[in-house]
């Protein structure tokens, strides 16, 4: 727990768990059990440094139950932290100052699918890829794709404003939220936005509270936007001999081929054989230095076929040594989860190592991933990379070697990430793309930002939040 | 003037006008002539009712200027109106308290193109189509395509959101803005976003900037993502006997053709025929009640062409009486000139007016357009539709008989503006979809928003400008 602001809070009385069962039921929460708590203390984040236990754990099932824990919250000033699937990366549902966890995992009802304005109504705890699982008979889609999709719920999407495999042609989650209803941190619940395309009635409050990381309010209902399912897709695995060939291949591909593919992956040899141990699978990949998979999709079958070849071309061209297409489900499904399995494959490596999620202007990718393997020699530490390289998005994975203590790996990392983020400030990027600051990357923000630009996300926050209980800690400290 | 709040604000002395001329030089402050001030008392809504006259207007060339002449305001208690070009329709950049209008006019420089990120970085004075114009060497274009394309400003575009012709399938405004440089209600310049297409590095606050209408603050530069060019582009006329045969064939085409179309106008007879009369053009239309202007574009010729055949065919299936096609650049031209007349000549047509700018979910458009219809007959007056059927933005244009007084008008417009609101609010929607807020609707905000909804944005906007000198008046009263 994080003692320097801990003092401003309450702890979480015998008499508060009292009016928390009463507002939820003696079910539906949980408290001193430490065995039962512990899985409510972290995200995915390796290791065990970023992790601190709840008072309490509360799991409403109406949005009106969570109204009422969040004005015993701030009546009280206890410390709120909403909480999805935890599969998120950087702390954002950690109850940094302990308090009390708010659950979504009851929050799981699809309200309604209406195909007639082709948009979709939720509830926080419903899981990202079940929302398309529903979608299957009506020739409709959700196009966020999170590599988290199988367990992630959509809440912590929206939290998050996570990005994804599809973001390059669909954009990121945000592109899809029109509606929110939202527990305020006074208790109030208020509808932003609707089941509008457009709409400038007001503030663009529903942009605000996407990607806020719940220091806001709590999301009760989600308004989704669907597209058409592309009826066809196909997915092309690209191999090249060095990282460099491949993500320089990227800008070309985006500008020059006239092609806007679903998906720009990219991953480098640690990242796939990494995952391709943990899955037990194999690729072809023999003197191959790095991979680019990507996706075109569409509605007609011959398009796609050109678009491929197209892509397959401009690959070959930036040097591609080989090329295989995957144009059937099973095919794709199996490159697609190795792909998503990267993370969760090193994670099981090591314990000490730091995941990154930087982001910088797209033709800046290969000066940016070159600097990093310079840093990375420098400092004597391996840096795997993979992500997101069609949006700019690089996903580096810092771990230092076997022999390094924890001690001393938590003493140099700062370094290494002070180096790392000013090379991503100088090329115009930011420290985040998709995973989120939380308390992971709360310290770095100045790496990046301008104090004038901290302050205002301050004011934002404080105008929202005037008590700081609605998670607190996050983002930056009050 | 609003003579009940003015009190709060001082005037501008001789020793203001002398900080200004020193701050942007004397020939760029106008002062006192009311011929050179009236220019600035007024957006295109039709009549004087909106107008007011400023103090004084400057013309700041740099983020600088703006940050100097905002401080001094700050200091002074001054309000401040930021104008683009003065095309807008909801009076956001008329001086509602007097006091300092910003002009952005000679903001009008193109910073850079970048190619490589498909990223553009333009002042805020910079009319929205020389923008494409500019593009065209490039093979791209910024999707941004309002109906005042010709004199619009780019800035003007962001603060109130400008949505368009092509909203359909690229988004409004907002889509396109990445990053902003600001000059904030305190004189502080920050930038927020940057060339990112993705970003979770504190809250999003770009989002937030965009179609605040300038109460936040004044934007000084805009990057904005562009898109390949498509090669080809072609537009179906379609013409039906009634506005409900055409209206309902949106949601048909939109969620069953797997066709996405570029644009889904709708013009009822009214429309298209004061248009054409303005322009002294001619349609086909003879029996027809009502027109949608749908347009498709793609990289491929065969496609486009497909995709046309496809929409054709729905539209006849829905009752298009006759279906004309424009596949070339000058009979594309022709139509979108009458569709982008409507309003202005609606305008010349009679001072006594009321535009709106209501949107719903899409597939309530056929019955909210019905009710408006009843609306109008039971009130005496005509209703003239057009719009963004595709989007579920309708502007419908009240307009009272001839012989009908302005007092007349101007008592019973709010109720029968109530009556259409209340209408709008039980389907699901808003005030304004694109239009914005600005002083003539803000009465109005209470018919659909609720008194939290409105608490909240106070709440923001006094966090961002506590002494409420940024555009005040606007959106709603603080």
């Amino acid at each position: 727990m994080n003692t320097a602001s801990a003092g401003k809070y309450r702890p979480v009385s015998a008499a508060v768990i009292a009016a928390l069962q009463q507002i939820v039921g003696e079910a539906q929460v949980l408290y001193q059990d430490q065995d039962q708590l512990v899985e409510f203390s972290h995200d995915e984040i390796p290791g065990t440094h970023y992790r601190t236990m709840p008072e309490a754990v509360v799991f409403p099932a109406t949005a009106g139950e969570v109204a009422a824990v969040v004005t015993l919250a701030n009546q009280e000033r206890i410390p709120l932290t909403p909480r999805g699937a935890g599969s998120g990366l950087s702390g954002g549902a950690v109850p940094v100052y302990g308090g009390i966890v708010v659950s979504t995992r009851r929050l799981n009802r699809i309200l309604e699918i209406d195909p007639g304005n082709m948009m979709i109504t939720v509830e926080p705890g419903v899981i990202a890829n079940d929302v398309n699982e529903r979608l299957q008979p009506y020739g409709l889609f959700y196009a966020g794709y999170p590599m988290s999709m199988e367990t992630c719920y959509i809440g912590g999407n929206v939290a998050e404003n996570a990005g994804g495999g599809k973001a390059v042609k669909y954009g990121v989650t945000a592109r899809y939220v029109l509606g929110l209803e939202v527990v305020l941190p006074n208790g109030t619940v208020v509808e932003l936005g609707g089941k509008l395309i457009k709409d400038v009635t007001g503030y663009n409050l529903v942009q605000l509270m996407v990607g806020s990381e719940g220091t806001l309010g709590i999301v009760t209902k989600v308004i989704l936007k669907l597209l058409p399912r592309p009826k066809y897709q196909a997915d092309l695995l690209c191999l090249f001999r060095s990282s460099e060939e491949a993500v320089a291949a990227v800008p070309k591909i985006l500008t020059e081929s006239g092609v806007l593919p679903a998906s720009l992956e990219f991953m480098d040899r640690s990242g796939f054989l990494e995952a391709c141990r943990y899955l037990n699978e194999s690729l072809p990949c023999q003197d191959c230095g790095a991979m680019l998979l990507i996706s075109v999709d569409g509605f007609e079958q011959e398009q796609v076929e050109k678009d491929y070849d197209t892509i397959g071309t401009y690959c070959q061209n930036a040097g591609a040594s080989e090329i295989y297409v995957a144009d059937n489900r099973a095919d794709s499904e199996r490159l697609w989860k190795i792909r998503r399995s990267i993370p969760e494959a090193f994670s099981l490596a090591s314990k000490l190592q730091s995941g990154e999620d930087v982001v910088v202007p797209p033709a800046m990718i290969p000066l940016v991933a070159e600097t990093f393997r310079q840093i990375a020699v420098k400092y004597g530490v391996s840096m795997p990379c993979y992500g997101h390289a069609g949006d700019g998005n690089l996903h580096a994975r810092i771990t230092p070697p076997a022999d390094w203590s924890e001690e001393k790996w938590l003493r140099i990392l700062p370094d290494i990430l002070r180096e790392l983020y000013a090379v991503v400030k100088s090329a115009g990027g930011r420290i985040s793309g998709e995973h989120g600051i939380g308390h992971k990357r709360k310290d770095y923000m100045q790496c990046v930002l301008s104090p004038e630009y901290l302050e205002l996300l301050r004011t934002v926050k404080k105008a929202f939040d005037p008590n700081n209980i609605m998670n607190p800690g996050k983002i930056f400290d009050c």
